[in-house]
C-alpha cells in the first residue's frame, strides 16, 4: 500500500521553506553554496531548483506549536532549527558512511569535497542554535536546550552506529538504544520544540516528546524493514541495500540474536569480507525472515506506534492537532513493500 | 625575547580544567575517546596524560567574569564553552587542511579516522551550547547567542580561508576580514562571554569584545609573522612553514599587493605547482621582507594591539583585571623570532 503524504507536511513546507532559505542566506558565500545544494534549494551549478526537502520535521514542529494553542506561524523558527539540525547530520553522515548519492543526486562531499561539506554541516548546526536564540527571550533558550540535548544524543547514536560496524556481538538492546539516539531523539525534539518555543507547560512538552520518541523508533524500525524488503522505486536505494552494506540494522540484529539455526547461518554469511553476491543477498533476506527477524521488527514497530498513540491520547491538545500528529505517525510507519 | 605566560592562564587551567574534563565525560564512549585525545587529556591508548591545552581562551573568559565584579568561578561554564568551540574548530580544520600533527602529536583524524574526528568535533560544538543553556536562566541564553554568533563567523572565516587557496587575487582587505572572522571573533567572544554569562551591562560586554577583537587580530598578525620567521623550536612547525604550504597569510598578501617588483617576483615564485625548494623558501622570505610585507604586518599588529589597549582603557573594570587582560594581550603578540 502507498500512504498519502498528510496535508500538514505540505503546509509546513510552504510556511517553513522561505524561512529556511532565508536562514541559509545568512551563511557566508562559500558555506551557503554547499548548504543550499545539500538542501535541494540549488543544483550543482548554483541555480535555484524551486524545491527543497519534504519538511517532515518542520511539520511536527508547527503542529507542536498548535498543540500549545498557538498559530503554526509561531513555530516557524523551531521548525527551521530542527530541519537545519537534521540536514547537518545528513551532511556529516554522508561523509562518514561514504555515501555518494542522496535524494537521487550526488552527495555534497562528492561535488564540493569533504572539507567544504564538513564546514557546511557545521554552519547548519551553528545556525540552528542562533535562530532559536536570536529573539533573546527565555523560550528561545529552552528550545535551544531541547535542541542541544537532542543533538548530543544524535551524535552518540551515530558514534554507536559507526562502532557497530566493527563488532559482531551487538545486542538488540544496544541496537534499540542506538536507534533511539540517532533517530528518535530528534523526532522527539521536533514534536515538542514548537510547544517549548512558545512557552507551553512542561506536561504538554513531555507528552509530545514521548509521542515523538515512540513514533521515531517506529519510523526507524520501518525504515530498516524497507532497507531489506523495500522496492527500489520507493526507497530510492538498490534492492536489499542494507544487507549489501552489511548494516547492523534492527531486523538483522534481531535475526543474529534469535538463537535459531538461521541466525547462525546469517552470521556466517555476513562474517566474510568479500562483497555479497545477489544470490547471497537473497539467502540473507530469507534467513532474516525465517529466523523471525522480520516478524520481531514488524511487531516492535507496531508496539512503538501504539505507544506513540497512547502518549498522544493522554496528552491534552486540540482534537484536530492530535489527528494530524496521528496521521503523520501512520504515514512515516507505513510499510511500502 | 621570550614572554612569560601570565599567571592568570595557569589559574584558569586549574579552575576550568576539571570542568572541561567533566563536560567531555558527558559524551558517549566512542565520541569521548576521540575528544579526550584531541584535548590532550588522554594519549592514543586512552591513558590519562594528566595535562591539557594552554587554556588561553578560558583565562580570558574568567577575567571577563571578574571584569563584571564576579568571582572567576562564576565564569567557568563560559570558559569551558569557549574552549570546547576552539577545539571543535581545530578538530575539523585539521581534517580540512590535511594537517597530520598538532601539539607535537598525530592529529585525531590520523589516529581515529576522518569520520570519528568529524563526530568528535560535532560533539564538542553541541556540548558547548548545552553547557551554557543548562542552567535555564536568561544569562546562559545570552552567552549561548554570543557563542553561536562567534561560531558562525569562525565558520565563515574558515570558508574564506579554504577559498583563498584557489585564488591568486586575494586583497589585503579580504585577508583581514578572514582573520577577523576566523580568529578574532572567537577571541572577542572569549573576552566578553564571562561578563555576558553573569549578566553584565551591554557597555561592559561591548568594550571587552572590542578589546578581544583587536587583540585577536594582533595575535593572528603575530602568528602569521611566526609562520615565516619563527624559530621551529618555538612554533613547533618547520621553518618558513607558511611559505612552504603557499598559505595566503597576511604578510604574504601584503607583499603580493604591495605594487613592488619584489611582490611580483613573489607572485611568480608561488604560482608554480611544484614543491618549493629550501632555496626558493629563502628567496620567498626575503621577497616578503623587501616588498614591505613584513614591515606592514608588524606595524598592523602594533596598531591592533594599541587599539586593544585603548578599548581596555575606555572600559570600566577593576584595575587588576585590566592589567591581566593587558598582560595576556602582550603575551600572545610577543614576536619570538
Amino acid at each position: 500500500m502507498t500512504a498519502l503524504m498528510p496535508e500538514g507536511v505540505a503546509v509546513a513546507r510552504d510556511l517553513v521553506g522561505p524561512a529556511l532559505a532565508a536562514s541559509v542566506d545568512r551563511l557566508s558565500p562559500e558555506v551557503r553554496t554547499v548548504a543550499a545544494y545539500h538542501l535541494g534549494l540549488t543544483d550543482a551549478q548554483g541555480r535555484p531548483t524551486g524545491s527543497g526537502g519534504k519538511a517532515l520535521r518542520p511539520a511536527l514542529a508547527l503542529l507542536s506549536a498548535r498543540a500549545a494553542g498557538a498559530a503554526p506561524q509561531r513555530g516557524v523558527p523551531a521548525g527551521v532549527a530542527v530541519e537545519l539540525v537534521h540536514n547537518f547530520s545528513l551532511l556529516h553522515d554522508d561523509i562518514m558512511d561514504g555515501d555518494i548519492e542522496r535524494r537521487h543526486r550526488p552527495t555534497a562531499w562528492k561535488i564540493y569535497g569533504v572539507g567544504a561539506a564538513i564546514l557546511a554541516g557545521d554552519g547548519l548546526l551553528a545556525l540552528a542554535q542562533d535562530i532559536l536564540l536570536e529573539d533573546g527571550g527565555p523560550q528561545g533558550s529552552w528550545a535551544a536546550r531541547c535542541l542541544s540535548a537532542a543533538v548530543l544524543r544524535l551524535i552518540a547514536g551515530q558514534g554507536s552506529d559507526l562502532a557497530f560496524e566493527q563488532r559482531d556481538d551487538v545486542t538488540l538492546g544496544e541496537c534499540l538504544t542506538m536507534a533511539g539516539d540517532k533517530t528518535a531523539a530528534l523526532m522527539a525534539c521536533a514534536c515538542s520544540i514548537g510547544a517549548v518555543y512558545i512557552g507551553a507547560p512542561p506536561a504538554l512538552a513531555m507528552g509530545l516528546a514521548g509521542f515523538g520518541a515512540h513514533a521515531g523508533l517506529a519510523f526507524q524500525l520501518t525504515d530498516d524493514l524497507l532497507g531489506i524488503w523495500g522496492a527500489p522505486e520507493i526507497t530510492g536505494k538498490p534492492v536489499r541495500s542494507d544487507l549489501r552494506s552489511r548494516k547492523k540494522s534492527l531486523p538483522v540484529v534481531a535475526a543474529l540474536t534469535s538463537g535459531t539455526a538461521q541466525g547462525s547461518q546469517l552470521a556466517e554469511l555476513l562474517a566474510g569480507k568479500e562483497p555479497l553476491t545477489e544470490d547471497d543477498l537473497v539467502v540473507a533476506q530469507r534467513l532474516v525472515e525465517e529466523s523471525g527477524g522480520k516478524r520481531w521488527t514488524e511487531a516492535e514497530a507496531d508496539t512503538q506506534l501504539a505507544e506513540a498513540e497512547r502518549c498522544l491520547a493522554e496528552t491534552d491538545m486540540p482534537d484536530d492537532v492530535r489527528a494530524e500528529f496521528s496521521a503523520i505517525a501512520q504515514f512515516i510507519t507505513t510499510r511500502q513493500s
